[in-house]
């Protein structure tokens, strides 16, 4: 336990925003639920109580979410003494909370395979552990620094949802990493985050970020970026992605797609941060993509609270897809990609997968 | 009292919803702030407790704020009997609560004219607010029949904001107008209301008319316009307007802009409904309207209830710029005015004035 205690202690006094940690022989992590009005941290007893935690997005970000997978596959670990049978169990349930977070599965294969070929051993699995934790943090300092050669001193940079460092490693997770290196760098930066409805991610957890971080920033409604933009307001927008298609086509939350056409018409440079291992070159298009519709009692009502009449009947999809003709960069922990998107990524390809 | 009492009983049954009316010698407005989850009506004793309503928003919309000054010089000429000092004053109280409300400008001007050339007869005042409010209706008729021309059988019509009856004199205001219109000529619609952040009134008040005159209809949020459209869940867009310039440039509820970039690049037809009166002819282009920033608390909060950390600073610009490109039409009570924009609105202009 030593190991990964130092580790997590490090990265708070290096000013880190962390999702998750072992203390005091206890796995904790930031209740986001909670944010940005209470700063409740949670004490996770057991893998089941991880699960839980997953599961109602007290934790979240894929990855943060690929973070669980390692803290939880030690955990169980830990706690079991090493029981490879346990371990696995323990993988098999943190694996089933998001069955399509990619991150959370390859962590928790890591963790399991380190677990068989060790027959348990616990110290190899803290060692495990740690190198993913470093490794993620590693793929967000070198993300950060590439996307911040894009950033020049003055800009006013806008963001949409949260893509930041409590629902990745700590340093800023996609977005924000870029963000976050450009402002370390002593560039003269300000931030639009926008609110984006129906969750509130933008004012909740980036506005959050943001001023822990020491960046200024305003707040605006996602209506608002069309008028910002064509106003001068915004120079450059830097966005997160659930997915990017082998042909640079983007899925991320709701409202994207409106923010890069108005970028497109405003002669506005609009990126994506992602990682070049959660590009999906099975899925050649933005078109083969389906969009998850969600619970629309999150567009009926704001934190609870009604705003529209009993019974009127909403639409929630989760996300939406922006063609990569609005894309002007893709900026990944290995360089920024640019069109022609299908060209480009498919080396990007064949380079990881050597 | 009895002609302007029978004109508002006359209209209640014809399924009007109006926002301001005369009953039992009393001057009556359904509260606006506390809708969709109230119908409370007010009752207003005085020309000072009208003027309050309109400066608290519990009337609001540029055709029912119009009205406020037929009632409202109506009610002082009554209580005064027909003192034209008083109604003059009441006349100058009432235009100092919007002073760039046009129509609140014209009927309080019409009413005093009245009040003046008959001595404070105040029969002849009965007489010529009916007049306002019955010529309001004839606008907002003729308005619904030429927009309604442009609805299809079976289509999904969004809108933004609220520009409907309880912003009017009860029949649907422009963009509900035409809405309406198609309705009642028995196509089967759907209209999608966008909730329109910060103040809501799409989800507040578009939805509660919608549901008042039982036309189908879902609420998204703002974000969410160009899902539906790229997805083919819309195919038309009718919203109202603020000020329309001299070139077709519109101002409009923030948020507009946005809509009608997506509508123009998902080649959906994208319509506002205004009156050719309030065409501004003297601001030539959609460049030389200043958009009024108001109040960010709207942003940082939503009904009270603060989404944002503690300090957080924001933005709310009131509306945006629609540039004449992105407009398909713009339909008035004399006719759809097409492009090009300039030269179509300039004859409108002359046949308007001669």
């Amino acid at each position: 336990m030593r190991l990964i205690e130092e580790l997590a202690n490090r990265h708070r006094q290096s000013e880190l925003a962390l999702p998750i940690w072992f203390e005091n022989g206890t796995l904790k992590l930031l209740d986001q639920l909670k944010l940005p009005f209470e700063e409740e941290i949670q004490s996770i007893a057991s893998i089941e109580e991880l699960a839980e935690a997953i599961r109602s997005m007290m934790i979240r970000g894929s990855g943060a979410i690929g973070l669980c997978g390692a803290y939880g596959v030690y955990l169980a670990a830990y706690e079991s003494k090493g029981d490879v049978e346990k371990i696995r169990q323990a993988g098999d349930l943190l694996k089933s909370t998001r069955p399509t977070a990619v991150n959370l599965m390859k962590t928790v294969d890591e963790m399991v395979a380190t677990a068989e070929s060790t027959q348990g051993d616990v110290e190899a699995l803290e060692q495990k552990a740690v190198e993913i934790i470093e490794r993620q943090l590693e793929f967000e300092y070198q993300l950060g620094k590439y996307g911040a050669e894009l950033i020049e001193d003055g800009d006013t940079i806008m963001t949409h949802c949260h893509s930041g460092a409590l629902g990745g490693a700590g340093y800023g997770g996609r977005a924000l990493s870029v963000i976050r290196a450009a402002h370390e760098q002593g560039k003269n930066i300000h931030v639009f985050t926008c609110e984006t409805r129906p969750y509130l991610q933008g004012a909740r957890i980036t506005a959050y970020e943001l001023k822990k971080f020491g960046i200024p920033h305003t707040l605006i409604t996602d209506n608002m970026s069309g008028f910002c933009m064509s106003t001068g307001k915004i120079d450059k927008i830097v966005v997160g992605s659930d997915r990017v298609s082998a042909n640079g086509d983007l899925a991320n939350k709701v409202g994207t797609y409106m923010h890069a056409l108005a970028a497109k018409e405003n002669g506005i440079p609009f990126y994506t941060a992602t990682s070049s291992h959660t590009i999906d070159f099975n899925t050649p298009s933005g078109d083969a993509i389906e969009v998850e519709m969600r619970n629309a009692d999150e567009v009926t009502k704001i934190k609870g609270v009604r705003i529209a009449p009993e019974g009127t009947n909403a639409l929630y999809p989760s996300f939406d897809i922006t063609p990569n003709k609005l894309i002007s960069g893709i900026i990944t922990e290995t360089g920024v990609i640019t069109a022609p998107f299908e060209q480009n990524l498919n080396r990007l390809n064949k380079k990881v997968n050597v």
